[in-house]
């Protein structure tokens, strides 16, 4: 029956299987077939049973033969695929959807829905034609720096070769936290590359963070109002939001202490600099105060420092981490919102067995990092492009943070509140009563221009009469025109509301106050 | 005191700002001294009351001066950074570090260490110099097509400019699944782009979906050995792994039902095709049954479809999704193990509720995909170039597959059981008793020689008479050099054991069988 070439390159048991596929394909062999024992045509053939066992195994896995147990392996009627579903039916039954099996039905949506909506939106990016930007949350991508990027990537793969496209796993590739050590120094952050692991992130690291330290129905202190993403990652996870309203700045201690003794929270959230969506600055003294608390009460702090390059010559305090005497700050930044979206690179400042943990939990929801992302950010970061980066991107979005300002002062109805900021991408806006926030929201959609809505930033799904507008991505011809539509649209609903407002006037107007 | 320019291009607060920080400074305000209110400054500057909270809210912030609640603003004395912690100390007790807090001390360490170790070794990829790489998971990377990603690389670039830097964030980039729609269907499976969520890999695809459908205490239904990737996400997340032994390709339709009836699980995983780690292939009659059972009671199954595109001319069935009649099969798949590990993509087929949830949770853990990397992806793929790429590797590894058979059948001690696989990367070899594999293991590294221990690929940690070898990622002349290093270790456990092993001899021998 078979012929075998034991001097061939091919493996005997690659024969057998073509052999016996051909003679079944051929009908030599049809369906029902009692084929011989493993034993019996390994002695036939004079090849070792595992050769014949190995080839039997093939067939049986293309559908080809069956093994019944004891009884014997029996060759199979040729077998057709079954029709895709939903697809080239030409009957109404064939072509209409198939109904949800029933562990669909279960699934409860575990987010907020406003928050989920504002998210989307501030996730599609500033360059959509047509809207001006004031959604997005990060830079203005017309001013990364493409050609030292490429140059970047290029040398990287000139240079490594392949391994340049293989995994980073562990920690993260060694000569980029490096980097990161020898920055934070000098940010006043003392780290070495051991204290530091390389996520995808920011959201990320607190994705990582939350499912390592928190348990479901424990208690999170966060800045309220605050950075949906995080608040989508604690109450995935399970866990409450304490709220605490921002006062100057920060968390006011009364209302820290409180929460601590009453709370028993597992984790406080901040985003000390730059504040998501505010744009305020914690103090040093306050820096000093939350860190002392979080000693006294063994809280740990997840210190979100997403964008502290972005800033407009004011002095800033150095990170919450460096002012921590007892391990508690978590430090966490990135290069998402200062530099490029598409590296997916953020890190992590984390000692003892939180760090190991981290890793491990890092491995377990992706595995590994992108060598390519990583090395290519290295070899940029260390050519100094970096710090030219930071100084122009500053200047540019100082200039149109300016022009933000005149503009609202300009336009915008009387009684907004809202106050400037020293760094970072956005500014807060309070609108006054009888303007409808998610309303006036849609309508800019229709009319080209995008904001994000402060309902987004609260725990408590409710309207919330705030605006963020990013300032930073849009240019300044743009940031002029979209908040001049803003603000027309938000005097009609003055108006409508039956509270015709007086014509606006100048800066000096006695009702406006600082937002924060 | 101040003097302003009003019609200066810079703000008018930064110049108040500036100003006061300067008379500070100068010591011309000393600390202590109380600042006048933000309403009698604006009075006196005829600017708005808004531009000196704003001014005073800098300085706070910079740690310059502090707000007394309702007695004032006073000017603080010179603040001074804490001196890094362990950093630059000049006594014993500065430079020692510091003691863990408490919150620290509590964490549990959430992994199996085997597998942790296992795995850890297994990504650090097949490139380290004096290491054969059989440890190692998906494929060779000197066989990536560099030229043709790089080209796709500078296309994107060129084309879609600062955009190609931005997030990707949703389901992914259209068009990357548009091919992924078409590619499945050409492989029996009726997908359309809007059936597609692009994830950063496999391991986060399994790691969302089992966010999304798994509670702590729930059971997953798994072949064993699998891949130690999904046993590290499921009891992650809670869940108790039911592992079914793998027979003939397969798990056996009475465990099955046995497990289905009485653990109530919520979830089926498998590797249908190309198992991790044995290598098997279920066959298509395999499939309909096991999708047959999912429908019947009521239970997804998540189909990791990890390696299907390498194979070495055997048919094999279509994904195990094309045979789900109820909607049941969550089918995923990837590009780290058949072309490029530094992509980080990977893509899951769900409909429904479940759709949405896990691109809810893909934000949650990590906001949005790298545009870069899925729009590369893209015009590699439309090029043509992974066609090829697919059949260039799929000789290459059927050749070193064919050379490690050969070397296992010449060298390795009898008593071992392995069988040849029709695809994939990995082998999976059963060494006789008498021989540790942990002790292997440590032996073999010693000597240069890397494999993935059994025991990570189990549920249960102890140590397991198997052996996983990748021979895809290692050229011909260092597998018969590992091969034959390892073979030589494992004589000497059986001889250390007073089991001294008969002369290796020809492939005939009779105590060897198929390992699965």
């Amino acid at each position: 029956m078979l012929t075998l070439h034991p001097s061939g390159a091919r493996p005997l048991y690659e024969q057998i299987t073509e052999t016996l596929q051909r003679e079944i394909a051929e009908g030599m062999l049809p369906a029902g077939t009692r084929l011989p024992s493993s034993r019996q045509l390994a002695r036939d053939l004079r090849v070792s049973r595992i050769t014949v066992v190995t080839a039997y195994a093939e067939l049986e896995a293309a559908g080809a033969i069956e093994s019944r147990g004891g009884s014997g392996t029996y060759v199979l009627p040729p077998w057709t695929p079954p029709r895709p579903r939903g697809h080239g039916g030409d009957t109404a039954a064939s072509s209409a959807a198939p109904a949800l099996p029933l562990w669909q039905r279960d699934l409860v949506h575990p987010v907020n829905l406003e928050r989920e909506a504002t998210l989307a939106h501030v996730l599609r990016g500033p360059l959509t034609p047509d809207t001006v930007g004031f959604a997005w949350g990060a830079g203005d991508p017309r001013l990364i720096p493409m050609t030292e990027f490429r140059r970047a990537l290029a040398d990287v793969l000139d240079r490594d070769g392949p391994t340049a496209l293989g995994p980073e796993g562990g920690a993260g590739y060694p000569p980029l936290r490096q980097w990161l050590a020898d920055y934070l120094r000098q940010n006043g952050l003392d780290a070495t590359p051991d204290d530091i692991l390389v996520t995808s992130g920011t959201q990320q690291t607190i994705s990582l963070v939350a499912a390592t330290l928190l348990q479901p129905g424990d208690r999170v202190i966060a800045e309220m109002p605050t950075w949906p993403g995080a608040l989508e990652v604690f109450e995935a996870a399970g866990a409450r939001v304490i709220g605490i309203p921002l006062e100057r700045g920060g968390m006011p201690h009364d209302r820290l202490v409180d929460a601590l003794e009453n709370e028993r929270p597992r984790l406080i959230y901040t985003v000390p600099t730059f504040q998501n969506p505010t744009g305020a600055v914690m103090s040093a003294r306050r820096r000093q105060a939350l860190c002392a608390l979080a000693g006294q009460y063994g809280v740990p702090i997840l210190e979100d420092d997403h964008v502290r390059e972005v800033r407009f010559g004011q002095p800033i305090p150095p990170p919450l981490a460096a002012f921590d005497c007892h391990g508690d700050v978590i430090h966490a930044g990135g290069f998402t919102k200062s530099l490029i979206p598409s590296l997916r690179i953020g890190y992590v400042v984390a000692r003892g067995p939180l760090r190991e943990a981290l890793i491990a939990r890092k491995r377990t929801v992706d595995l590994f990092g992108s060598a390519l992302m990583q090395r290519a950010l290295t070899t940029f970061l260390e050519s100094g492009a970096v710090a030219r980066h930071w100084r122009r991107v500053s200047r540019i979005y100082h200039r149109r943070h300016a022009v933000m300002l005149r503009a609202l002062e300009r336009h915008f109805p009387p009684g907004s509140q809202w106050s400037g900021v020293s760094g970072g991408l956005v500014l807060w806006v309070r609108v006054p009563e009888g303007i409808s926030v998610a309303a006036l929201h849609d309508e800019a959609a229709a009319a080209g221009v995008g904001f994000a809505r402060g309902a987004a930033f609260f725990a408590e799904p409710a309207d919330q009469p705030y605006l963020r507008l990013n300032f930073a991505a849009v240019e300044e011809a743009e940031i002029e025109r979209g908040i001049a539509v803003l603000s027309r649209l938000a005097q009609e609903h003055l108006r409508r509301g039956g509270l015709d407002p007086p014509a606006p006037t100048a800066r000096s107007s006695p009702g406006r106050h600082a937002a924060r």
